[in-house]
């Protein structure tokens, strides 16, 4: 080793040692005759002093040094005078003997500081600069942790990690496939794994019972969102199972997680209907870091002339609670904030329950004081509560006061990152329709199994039939989703074709997995965590990006290494494809 | 849970208690009034029975049960009459009470046994009850356990497992990328990584310090030899490190693994130069579980007028200790052997050193006894001992010996798969002449640091400069390689001219990089091993394949899911490709 110790390391504790520390120029001051250097690596900063007049030489050289030169310093370990007690290494200082430049260094082009200069462009481009900073590399060493965490947690519990493929096959189910042309197959391709889905139930017709992997997956779908082409998955799947065992077992993964890396006692993590998810906060991930339900008001509200209540489907109310006092500006700019495009709400209704007792509306044209005083104890008002009320078609209305709600959550301080707060949302439904393609789609995935006492419907009601689904949400994010999966291939069969698959088309891409099931195939079921969406929420960032050693931007592009690129001729023609651009 | 426990957990301690157990029927027995069913899943088999007698409607469903039948029983835990000692339940019995077929089984396409009869193309259709076979599962539990203890070692040490991207830029060098169309950025291709090489690099830059990945790799090459397109490297790097930590970190990492894994206490490792290597053994990764060693005879043959060594650039032997007795036949078969074109040797010429102490050659009519008398000396020979020779030009015929002491070995049965050698060989050359592109390449890659000592033959003798570059080597095989980087830009360009980059080429694939090196590159180096050639020597297997839960055959293709296949002209379009097939 070119060093014998870290620059982390050093305590009262090694008084008059001899050692040698290697690292990067954090800083550098020049005190009259004294040379004070922030030596960094990894492990911390330690605080090199150079004197000019013990080694005149030696400390001309410490003072021609730059920020982030490299250097290997040779010294003894004395006590400080001036002690940072703030700092690990904050009592001594190395009385430097003999100084050596590693590597020197240009000027960075932003500074290598917990708070830096540099905009995203240009740490994007100097990723390996930027992951020097410490928050930035700490978010990687705490995506290790968690790695490890996870890995410990399902060993223990007897799950196998087994590694599938990555060159598989495509399917016109994911659109959204990167493909890879193969060389020795001429006019064939590979597609890169939305999920190892297929193969990770093949392993329960194996025999595998219990698996996981901490696995890349790949979706070539539009950034715009917080995404990320590559992403990794905690993938898990388990035999001779039903739902219980599921939630059982992965809530305590995710509860062992926040006491080993955060210390946090995860309460019991409660469960909820999707249909209640919905009605209540109008999303299938709700933030129940604060309460805030929706209180259905359609049928008190109707029939007073107010053609928005009347002519609504739905009309739903929360309590911001202490909101009376609210200016007519912060109301406005709450209505602006509905109005958004993204939202796209036409008005927003609201009653003040006043210090003194009254309650004042929007609408008081329409409701006197005894009406209103209804929507009070429907919504359950104290003098100082602000009422928000929204009305139209129920499905947008919901989605609309959702993200009303989650604002107002903001505005009042209840959604801090440091509180956790985790919810399993159940029974979602099987099917959902799309618009665009004018059918209906898995909504989770087609392996999802029916409710058994749903599965009637499927020709009738599609739209209703429920799924063994569930997610667990965290502060408002899906962190993970599975189901109980189809191990039947007459069901697997049906489920195709009400996904429009012909049995042929159902056969030629997934005729492995049906055939699997004839050969004696277990009740099993899973779930995916998204493991970069769970890291950021550890670490309280808003970006999966920061979670990542080296990310792609919106577009996709690596800015480092400056990828995706072209490739030659002689390439294009050995894979035998050609670019149409 | 469906069951309340395995199949692998009752012994005698558990008698008189109802259990449920899941699992596949792996074989029933009628005898008289009764049936025994043995059933199995992961943690193994246990005996269940029904009586006639106590209840024949359960009896007979028993008797409809199919091979492979997955079934849930209900029963009452009792001491066996018949005990099989060589099972872990093999005391006890289930006497069951309820019995439900979870799901029927097709006759398997061959038999789920330690021993099948099915051969390697259907084992493969059929790869997912293939794994059902013990063998076969057990394989992946150990490469499980075998990365759970690399992880437990390197993370001891303050190694940060970091995920590189696997959607990276295309490098003219590595001829043998797989591409991936970028949808996004039309015209444009990702490449997969043949090795996160670049990335651990810019992570040492960056100050992780230690780094390592258990990651896929991927390489579009013939699969003719026991290779793969994706493989899986335990990647490793670190920083402010010589060549001599690296051997004590890493030795101590296969020491563990052997030790944890084998319960095998692997020796020191000993270390041998390239050079030597080649002298000795032929080959840079020589055997070690066996000696017999080269010895050099070109000067004690020469000048009597036997025209093979006269002209000859080499003659080497080797002792084949006790095989003074082989038979004409036996002689014959080895002349065949090093005669196969994969050889392509013209002739061996051996020495008898006879029980009685006399010495005959098969060149008697140009040797004499007094001279036969020094080539014993100089092979060591004793009574019974057979001396092989070659001769040729160097290169060829260490090649040709290596692969004749090879053989013997495994004649002598010298290469038992239940013992094992390491070996260190150091000090590679830097690059190696390469027929076809009449140039030098890298022989480990380009980032790899010549010896200090040694920079100034670059422009003189290229092909004589050693790298600072080790392998690991096992029996025979070589499991992981690496080197101490070069971490200065004027000497990653200067290597980049050497290699027949100009410098637009290198700034434009590996300008990053180089770029890095001038931000403060602190002194690196790293090794990678091979996970799946790993843990194919430790289940004691000759062929990778039988490591990895989903391979593919020898044309790249998996021939359960039929992959890779055509995509429609829809997805083409999309990504601006065309097929010219």
């Amino acid at each position: 080793m070119l060093r014998t110790t870290t620059c982390g390391a050093l305590t009262i504790e090694n008084l008059g040692e001899n050692v040698i520390l290697c690292g990067w120029v954090q800083k550098s001051r020049d005190l009259g005759g004294m040379t004070f250097i922030d030596i960094r690596d990894r492990y911390g900063i330690t605080q090199l002093v150079f004197n000019m007049d013990d080694n005149r030489e030696l400390c001309e050289a410490a003072r021609s040094l730059g920020r982030e030169f490299v250097i290997k310093a040779s010294g003894l370990v004395v006590e400080r005078s001036n002690k940072n007690l703030k700092m690990p290494t904050g009592e001594v200082e190395l009385k430097i003997t003999a100084l050596e430049i590693l590597n020197a260094a240009k000027l960075p082009p932003f500074m290598i500081d917990d708070e830096t200069d540099g905009g995203d462009d240009l740490r994007m481009k100097y990723r390996y600069l930027d992951l020097r900073r410490n928050p930035v590399r700490n978010n990687m060493v705490l995506r290790h942790k968690m790695a490890q965490a996870v890995r410990r947690y399902l060993d223990n519990l007897d799950f196998i990690e087994v590694e599938t493929p990555v060159l598989i096959k495509s399917t016109p189910e994911g659109a959204r496939d990167f493909v890879v042309p193969s060389r020795m197959n001429e006019g064939q391709f590979y597609a890169l794994p939305q999920s190892p889905q297929t193969f990770k139930q093949l392993l329960m017709v194996s025999g595998f019972d219990r698996y996981f992997q901490i696995v890349k997956c790949f979706r070539d779908e539009d950034l715009r969102a917080d995404r990320q082409p590559e992403f990794t998955q905690i993938d898990c799947e388990m035999s001779f199972i039903e739902q219980e065992d599921i939630l059982t077992t992965f809530e305590g993964l995710i509860r062992t997680l926040f006491k080993d890396i955060k210390g946090f006692d995860l309460p019991e993590v409660p469960r909820m209907q999707y249909s209640d998810a919905m009605r209540f906060y109008g999303s299938d991930k709700p933030d129940t870091r604060f309460d805030m339900r929706f209180v259905e008001l359609t049928e008190l509200v109707k029939g007073k002339d107010f053609p928005v209540f009347d002519n609504a489907e739905l009309v739903i109310g929360i309590n911001a609670t202490g909101c009376a006092s609210y200016t007519r500006k912060q109301l406005d700019e709450l209505t602006d904030f509905i109005k958004r495009p993204q939202i796209g709400a036409t008005g927003l209704i609201y009653m003040r329950h006043n210090e003194d007792g009254s309650l004042k509306s929007s609408v008081d044209k329409f409701y006197n004081e005894e009406e209103l005083q209804k929507w009070s104890v429907a919504l359950n008002t104290q003098p100082g509560d602000l009422v928000l009320i929204m009305a139209g078609i129920q499905d947008k209305v919901r989605k609309q006061l959702s993200e009303l709600r989650l604002e107002m959550g903001t505005r009042l301080g209840l959604r801090d990152k440091n509180k956790y707060s985790a919810l399993w949302v159940l029974d979602f439904p099987l099917l959902e329709w799309d618009e665009e393609s004018a059918r209906y789609h898995a909504m989770h995935h087609p392996f999802t199994s029916p409710k058994p006492e749903d599965i009637a419907l499927l020709d009738t009601k599609p739209g209703e039939v429920r799924a063994n689904a569930y997610d667990m949400v965290v502060n408002g994010t899906e962190i993970g989703g599975g189901s109980i999966r189809i191990h039947d291939r007459t069901l697997q069969a049906l489920m195709f074709k009400h996904l429009g698959f012909s049995a042929e088309e159902a056969q030629k891409q997934f005729g492995f997995l049906m055939d699997a099931f004839e050969f004696g195939a277990p009740p099993h079921g899973g779930i995916a965590f998204g493991f970069d969406r769970l890291c950021s929420i550890f670490a309280g960032l808003d970006s999966i990006r920061d979670v990542i050693a080296f990310p792609k931007n919106n577009s996709g592009r690596d800015v480092m290494i400056d990828s995706p690129s072209t490739i030659d001729d002689k390439q294009m023609n050995e894979l035998k494809i050609k670019s149409t651009v």
